[in-house]
This record gives structure tokens, C-alpha cells and sequence, in this order.
């Protein structure tokens, strides 16, 4: 079986936006608006939006399952307040729920928290426990920058964090690292923003002691781990001058980082410095790069591609990479396949 | 002739950061301080500085020049105001010029800019120009956020940039983009905030026409250029989607990324998907990771190690790398070295 843990729901019908928009016109006052709880969206609409993309996609590269979650760059948690977010995520993440009742086979449900710059984590809980305990989602997308660029919130190994993360453990659902839209014209989103904000994420880690404070909590830095695995060497060396446990070591049974790289020699260089327990497939398709690699002639993010054509990687290690390690690191996902 | 082409004088003696701080604690006023044109430094301590650290480790790994500047985390371009900035950019520039002058077979000069949040970037010109004309130095460091990580200027290809840039084509120096200390605890600075930068930088880069406009301007993206070779299909993608050119075809005689990447993996990938015209050695000793790797015996920034280990790296390659590229991308270098 060949899980890709990570895929949003980039091709919603554009009512879906169109209410998000009129929720913002309207400052969250949902009295305005003719439907409180988001756009008329038939089935049909929706079996339309992923047929021509995702699910042919599935099709083509021989993939199974997506673990599906609402748009990155569309959480905007920059964008008014926390009333708005809350009443954004709740339309988003019941979107998904639909799209994973029409094709349970194809996609597994990941939510968004209705996190709102300057907010405490833990006001997304309610919305966390909607989702995984009356909804059967089996993660969740954490935004460590909800002010969209400013990062004004404090690092994800702060106290502030860890009601939030207490929770996540006695549900026993991951949280992808994630950030959405950048307001800052120096971050390109998915060319900067995404990337950097993994790369933060991964050294504030680093320097923490997170994990033996929070031994069951899962966390995955997606896009391949930033710019970490090419930088390893600097990872490895400032963990030692702070004698801080080996990164591979840190990274354990909690931290792990997807396949989102797009290129062969990016995926060689992560097989080879990552150990193959902590890394998950993904392709985040349909996603930042739509485009055929002219000189492959597939799809920049196939990225299945690239990880059968790791050589030195044994098959116990290809099966880790899609499937052990995603049913590792979500385990309410195997309740869902054996259903 | 092997050149390093980023070094900063990380190890000054103290009572350089010394005049820094009283510089500070009077608020630029320095009628309150003994001297005006900074610490007391004997040639003697300038020479026992280096002589433990950067010289000797010149000798025992075999490189024969580095390209020096003062320490690009001291910059501080975010504290005080734009006539601190210039009272510390001309002592620290005044600084590297001695240690230039001490050793002249194995330092070559680049200056700090006296750039200020909020202040226009052609304001560093007279302090280029004395660097340049007066003093002799080949290349300046250019800060993308002066405000030490909240990224309040706008990007390196808005307009506000461009009276530096047509000095610098004047003069004939390139500019190594490279941010200083972060004051945002989200992004730790030599773990995040300056690969971050590099990254940001490149995609500001990507989708402009910076390089069409000012066809004499040169850059150099340190740090190995951030994430930007591990996530090359993703760049080579999203120009391709927006209808630009390929980045190594942008990169051309305009953009450079250095070898400051720590592990043999790293600079493998490096080496196999950045042009070889575009990649100049450089280690960034003694800098952000000081230790010795456990795995391989020697100190994770020996790159010349890394370098001499590419196997399908042939001989003209390798000496572009070590030699030619920084004498192409350096012009005024040739001119010191023939001296």
C-alpha cells in the first residue's frame, strides 16, 4: 500500500473561496451571509474537482491513499479573528469529511485548527476534539506562525504551546508543521515561507528538550524537512557544541520528515542522511509545482518516482517509507484501512 | 591557488565588541567614549586572533586565501540608528583592512554596509566607496533585513535597492547576500534565519527581471544557497509554471552560491545540480559549527575536504570552484593577488 501523507484540497469547487470571502467581507458575521456553515457544494461537484486531479493522479502514479487536509495557503490565520477562524476551519474541515465519506478508499482526514494570531493554542482543542473524536480524523495541520510572516507568536517549544500538545498525545494524532499564506512580500509562500518555516521549526526543535517533555507527541516537518537534510552536517555540529543529543537521535520516534522534494537528487540526498524510520512519503500533489519536468518528462511532483529509483534502499526500507512509517506516525489511520 | 571566499573575523579581541557596546550604551554619542575610531587593538593582538584559529587552519587544510569581512552577526544593522551604523561599519571596516594589510598573501578585504531599518539602501554608498576606492576591498556584504528577522524592508528586487546596485556595477564588487543576528527567538540565526534568508533571497531573485536590468550585478547566496539545491526541482518547476527562465539560466554570470554546506552529502548535491561556473568555495571558518564530526575525524567546516572528495568533479571544475570562479565573480581580487 502506498500512503501519501501529504495532500490538501487545492481544487475545491470556488464557492468553497467564495464563502471564505464573503466571511471576511462580512468580518465573521455570518448573519450576512445566506449559509452559516459554508457554500452549497453538491457531491457531484466534489467528485468533479478530484477526478481530474487527484484521484487521476492516484490512478496514474499508483498510489493509494492521501492523507487530506484543507489548504495550506488558504487557513490564512492572519486573517481577522479568532471567531473567523474558528468558523473557517469548522467549513473547511467538514469539507474534507465529505470528500472522505465520497472515497474512503482514496483519502484519510487531517483538519485545521482554528488557530488566530496572538490566541492561546489551546482554544483550537474544542475543534481538534470535533474532528477526531466525532469526525474520525486522524491528524492535524499545526501553524506555528498564525500572523502569516510576522512570527510573532512564541517557538514551538514554548510553554504556551503545550495544553495543545498535551492534548495531541492523549488522542494520539500527529501534527504537520505548516504554515499558510505569507502577508510578507519578502516570502514567497510555497517558494520561501513554506520552506523556511520548516527549517525554524526543525532548529528551535534542535535546542529544546521537547520531546522528553512530550514522549508521545508526533510531529512532521513536511517539504523534505526544509533546508535540514542538506545542511545535516550544521545540524549534526550545533547539536554537538550544545551537547544536545545527535539530531537522528532528537528526531526518534517523533519527528519525521515527508517526501516533498521535488527532484532526484534532493530525494537521494534525504534517503541517504535521514534515517529511512523517520521519513514518510508525500508528494503534496496537486500542489505548489503543476508542471512536467521537461527533462524527465513526468511530473516535477511524482515524487514516487523518485523513491523507486532510490538504489540502495532495500525493500523492508521502500515499504517504511510508504506505508510502516505513515501507520507509525498516525495510528488512527490503521483503524480506518481495517474498517 | 584554493580561495575562500566567505570568512568573517569572528574572532576579534574583545574589546572591539567592547566599543561596540559602550557605542551603544551612548546611543552613538561618541563624545562619551575614549575613542572615536574604535577599541584600542594592538597589531600584535590582531595577529595572536588569527593565528590560533583561521591561520592555522589555512595551513592544515591547505587554502591559501580567504575573501575577509567583519562578523556578519555583529552587523546589528537593527539596533540603534543609521549614524550608529555608520560609526560601526567604518570601525569594523577600518579593522579588516588591518588585518589585510598584517597579511596580505592571506586575507582579501570585504566591507559591512552602514545599512538601517527604514533607511535608503544608497545611504551605505560613501562608506562603499571608501571601502572600495580608498581602502582597496573587493566586495561588500549586503543585509536583505536590516531589522534583524522581521523582514520590514521591501524585497532585494524592488526598486528601493537599485542606486546600490548601479554603484556596484560601477565599482565592479559583487555583494554576498547575507542577513546578521536575528532579535525573533522563532528563528535561531546561524541555524534558521541566515539559511532562511539565503532561501528567500533566491526566490525574490527568481521571479524578477533583477538580473535583465542590472547585467553587471553580482551576488553570492551563501550558506550553500539555504534550501534552494535540495529543493532545485521545486525552483526549476516554478519558473517553468511562471514562464521564466530556468534558474541556472538566471543564475548566469550574475548569481553564485557558496560551498558553505557541512557534510560530504550536501555539497555532493551542490555539485550535481548547481552549474559549476556558479559554485565558489568557501567554509565560513570560524563560524557557526566549530567542533570536529565524530563520523570523519575532521571539523565539519573543512568543505576544501568535501570538494576534493567529488569524484566526478573534473580537474577544470574543481580549480573553477577553488580558484576561477571567485577571480571572475571578484574582479578587483585579480588586482590584489598580482600585486
Amino acid at each position: 500500500m502506498i500512503i501519501d501523507c501529504h495532500g490538501h484540497y487545492t481544487t475545491a469547487p470556488a464557492q468553497h473561496e467564495g464563502w471564505r470571502k464573503a466571511q471576511i467581507d462580512a468580518k465573521g458575521d455570518l448573519s450576512q451571509l445566506g449559509r452559516r456553515e459554508g457554500a452549497v457544494i453538491t457531491d457531484d461537484e466534489i467528485r468533479e474537482s478530484l477526478e481530474k486531479t487527484q484521484l487521476r493522479m492516484q490512478r496514474e502514479r499508483g498510489t493509494d491513499l492521501a492523507i487530506f487536509s484543507p489548504r495550506a495557503g488558504g487557513m490564512g490565520h492572519h486573517i481577522g479573528d479568532e471567531r473567523m477562524s474558528q468558523q473557517w476551519s469548522r467549513v473547511c474541515n467538514d469539507l474534507i469529511r465529505r470528500v472522505c465519506d465520497l472515497y474512503p478508499k482514496n483519502f484519510a482526514p487531517v483538519c485545521q485548527l482554528p488557530q488566530s494570531r496572538g490566541c492561546r493554542p489551546e482554544n483550537a482543542i474544542p475543534e481538534l476534539d470535533r474532528c477526531v473524536e466525532e469526525m474520525g480524523f486522524i491528524g492535524c495541520n499545526l501553524n506555528p506562525d498564525p500572523s502569516g510572516g510576522h512570527w510573532t507568536e512564541p517557538p514551538l517549544t514554548d510553554p504556551w504551546w503545550f495544553k495543545l500538545y498535551e492534548r495531541l498525545e492523549e488522542l494520539g494524532v500527529p501534527a504537520m508543521i505548516h504554515v499558510s499564506q505569507s502577508c510578507n512580500p519578502n516570502h514567497h509562500f510555497t517558494g520561501a515561507y513554506y520552506i523556511n518555516a520548516d527549517t525554524s521549526a526543525f532548529m528551535q526543535i534542535l535546542e529544546s528538550d521537547l520531546f522528553e517533555r512530550f514522549p508521545g507527541l508526533k510531529m512532521i516537518i513536511p517539504h523534505g524537512g526544509g533546508a535540514v537534510p542538506y545542511h545535516w552536517g550544521r545540524y549534526r555540529g550545533m547539536a554537538l557544541d550544545r551537547k544536545r543529543p545527535a539530531p537522528a537521535v532528537m528526531m526518534g520516534e517523533n519527528l519525521f520528515f515527508d517526501t516533498c522534494v521535488y527532484h532526484q537528487p534532493g530525494i537521494n540526498l534525504l534517503a541517504e542522511v535521514i534515517p529511512v524510520d523517520n521519513v514518510l512519503f508525500a508528494s503534496e500533489m496537486h500542489g505548489a509545482v503543476r508542471c512536467v519536468d521537461p527533462d524527465s518528462g513526468y511530473f516535477f511532483d511524482d515524487t514516487k518516482r523518485y523513491i523507486d529509483r532510490l538504489d540502495h534502499l532495500d525493500e523492508d526500507g521502500r515499504r517504511k517509507i510508504f506505508e510502516g512509517n505513515a501507520r507509525r506516525v498516525f495510528p488512527r489511520l490503521n483503524q480506518l484501512i481495517a474498517r
